[in-house]
């Protein structure tokens, strides 16, 4: 059984370090399966790895899978030579050697013909389902609480180890998008006093030494929007916490990926975010069809512009459609599908109610029932993964907004988002979207927990 | 008065967007200040800026300082053209404005001579100190409380505004040179019942919904070991939470820049993060050079290799001069003084007493009474940036260092740590660095607050 393993760098040789120094040191391993598989037949191999399934014996000769981060190969141990041979056989899966030997290609097949292993730590127990095991049950729900118990072992998963490779690789992607296209990265507190929602929605902090209330983050929007007015276009890439609901698209800890521009309409922030999501998908393209064809799924496709429906109209539609809804109400997981379905594929709902939409979103000049906000509703049943929004930003609308919502007896924790208004603010607009969704997205993984490598579930004892 | 901004682009025009099609978003700006100074005699100007100073009025003539986040310019209103010269002239420092005119470049200066101002918000009070002045007492003690306190507006001084500039591209160069030597982002959770350090360190939560007591993370060491048994090579650059007295360099939310390899000893992990520290250092150097000369600060010389001292031998070699230390006590922050001073720059200063050591790092196989641990401590009296370890991976002896911290009665919450030993862990090696305190080092500046836009301290009411 030889696992093929998904890396962000799939594309180059990993042996390629560009700083010369680090190769230079030593001590650390330099040697990697994928690059065994480009290397010569004859070429010396002294190779840390971990056996990665059951050894098989034929008589006179032994094979060990082994992998590494990289990949795995397979370790040809001749009885006559190797007196360690029956100690392998015994070995079970996850424990790790160091292999030396010989490399050995022939008909395109790499393998290591063995002269010494050294066992650096048998594994003493076994657990299931298997760690190492190419198979989609590992995210099945029947399997959640098992595998997220024992999350610490399961990273090693090829599914899971692949899924958090192009975590990685999706992470740089933004970055590199946001800095490419002149954003400053601002790094915002995750321990506020100032919540975008209501404190039952919020994580409470204690043992600050203090008798106020403090909360984990729920959004960076209020800290961006300050940098925002001095650095013009300023993102986030962090966590946020919300007590949210248990589904297969909440986290209670999830990475947000926010950003604040000054100037802009409401049309040019989802502009924004339909040119970020293609160029994003578009970098990610040659790993996420990896990814997918592992886990026979399929990515979507992002063709923009999307169809921008108001609220209004989507009510109606929906109603149309024989699903009721009301003014005011929010538009649930399934009438979002409905939509989805409709259009063929991700769609914008925009001017929704001003009820539903927190304080510092501005109110529509049209209909002042309605606000300047919207969602992106992505396709195939993977719900809403967007808002937009264009902010007040003159003291007089905010607090008609605030006194709405009852935050202006909070002065104590809101003056200063108020006081912002007094020096110079601009129109402007920003997004939120969540990270998990839409890698949960791009590669159709059932649940957003395998989005993220310690996932923190509502209601769910966080171990480990 | 005209300010020099410093940006992370300062090298390359603002205007240069990769993507043209973000720049075909016509309602978001796309004129810089910093363009302007490179534009043509007669080109027309429509700027979205602040006023940053005060106006002066020549009798005839009405000049405006005026800044966006890319630098500042004069605007030249003519009384004769412009009938709200007289409305201008009552403008308040931070008022936001649109300026419509001519580029005009003489003698290699460049001004705007206006022809229309559209003044978009008034800003109705004034802040002291100056939010947009470019003083060193921004960063002084003296001014902490009201700097703080109004740190939503203060991001916009020159000073702050630069160094939080430097922040982001310093991010951006980690994240680089992680990523070139094949190193996995590993998003560790910050909810968490494992803690490093004792709870008395911690940061408490509640309302979970659940009995027992989680804490925000103080260190991702935990998780990137479990990740670096799939990986091989991880890093996570996010926040980590103490609860630390009050001093120059301490913050109670900072951001950890931590590392875990597979395989390695101690000398190959001091041995990475120099080169790290280099590498980093010379990507910022230019900017570094920019943002301290406008401080009057100087930045670091890092020669590496650093000298390595053992803590035997520096308590020896203090108690020489004078400096009364006895082994097992914690070497002070006067103390490194002494030792950066005696070696003219960073030092090393490897095997710490295991009692001053947490229970996941090696004891010295040649002294059981000392870890296999090393600080490093910086120059100027900048004090001691980063941790470095060998980490236990068997069983055996990750047992006898947990017995001795009185970990074993927390299985509830430590045995995932211990259970990992028993599936084919490895030597491994780790590095744990402050990153407000590297910042602060390569810059010099007084006190770590100023290295984070939001800075949370012991103690301090965390408004906004």
């Amino acid at each position: 059984m030889m696992l093929n393993c998904v890396n962000p760098d799939d594309l180059e040789p990993r042996a390629v370090l560009r700083s010369k120094t680090f190769a230079d040191i030593t001590g650390f391993k330099h040697e990697f399966i994928r690059d065994l598989h480009q290397g010569q037949s004859g070429h010396e191999v002294n190779l840390l790895c971990w056996l990665v399934g059951r050894t098989r014996d034929h008589g006179t000769m032994l094979f060990l899978p082994v992998g590494d981060s990289s990949g795995t190969i397979q370790v040809v141990v001749d009885k006559a030579k190797v007196p360690s041979w029956a100690e392998l056989k015994t070995l079970k899966t996850e424990s790790s050697l160091k292999v030396s030997g010989t490399l050995s290609l022939s008909r395109g097949k790499a393998e290591i013909l063995l002269e010494k292993a050294s066992i650096i730590s048998k594994a003493t127990k076994l657990l299931h389902p298997e760690i190492r095991k190419l198979d989609k049950d590992i995210l099945a729900n029947a399997n959640t609480d098992k595998v997220l118990a024992n999350r610490h072992l399961y990273l090693r998963n090829p599914l899971i180890l692949a899924l958090n490779a192009y975590r990685s690789h999706f992470f740089t992607a933004i970055h590199e998008w946001f800095k490419d296209h002149q954003f400053v990265d601002i790094s915002a507190p995750l321990i506020t006093p100032s919540i975008l929602y209501e404190p039952n929605s919020a994580i409470h902090l204690t043992n600050l030494k203090t008798n106020k209330t403090l909360f984990l983050s729920q959004c960076a929007g209020f800290y961006l929007e300050a940098a925002a007015h001095a650095h013009e276009r300023v993102y986030n890439l962090g966590p946020s916490f919300r007590n949210e609901s248990r589904t297969n698209r909440h986290l209670m800890e999830y990475w947000h990926i926010k950003a604040e521009i000054c100037s802009g309409k409401m049309d040019d922030i989802m502009d924004l975010v339909e040119i970020f999501l293609r160029d994003i998908s578009e970098t990610l393209l040659p790993f996420t069809d990896k990814l997918t064809a592992m886990m026979e799924t399929k990515r979507p496709r992002i063709q923009i512009p999307f169809p921008r429906i108001s609220y209004i109209d989507a009510v109606a539609l929906l109603n149309e459609k024989g699903f009721p809804l009301s003014f005011g109400q929010n538009i649930s997981k399934q009438a979002e599908n409905i939509l989805s379905e409709h259009f063929g594929g991700p769609l914008w709902i925009s001017h929704k109610p001003r009820d539903l939409e927190p304080f510092p979103y501005c109110i529509s000049p049209e209909d002042e029932r309605l606000s300047m906000t919207a969602d992106l509703i992505s396709s195939g049943g993977f719900g809403e993964i967007c808002g937009v929004a264009e902010k007040s930003y003159t003291r007089e609308e905010l607090e008609t907004r605030m006194k709405e919502k009852g935050k202006m007896e909070q002065m104590d924790i809101y003056s200063w988002v108020l006081e912002s208004r007094d020096f110079g603010m601009v129109p402007h607009t920003a997004f939120g979207m969540g990270f998990e969704r839409v890698l949960r997205w791009f590669c159709g993984i059932p649940h957003v927990k395998d989005a993220i490598p310690f996932p923190r579930i509502f209601g769910r004892e966080p171990i480990p």
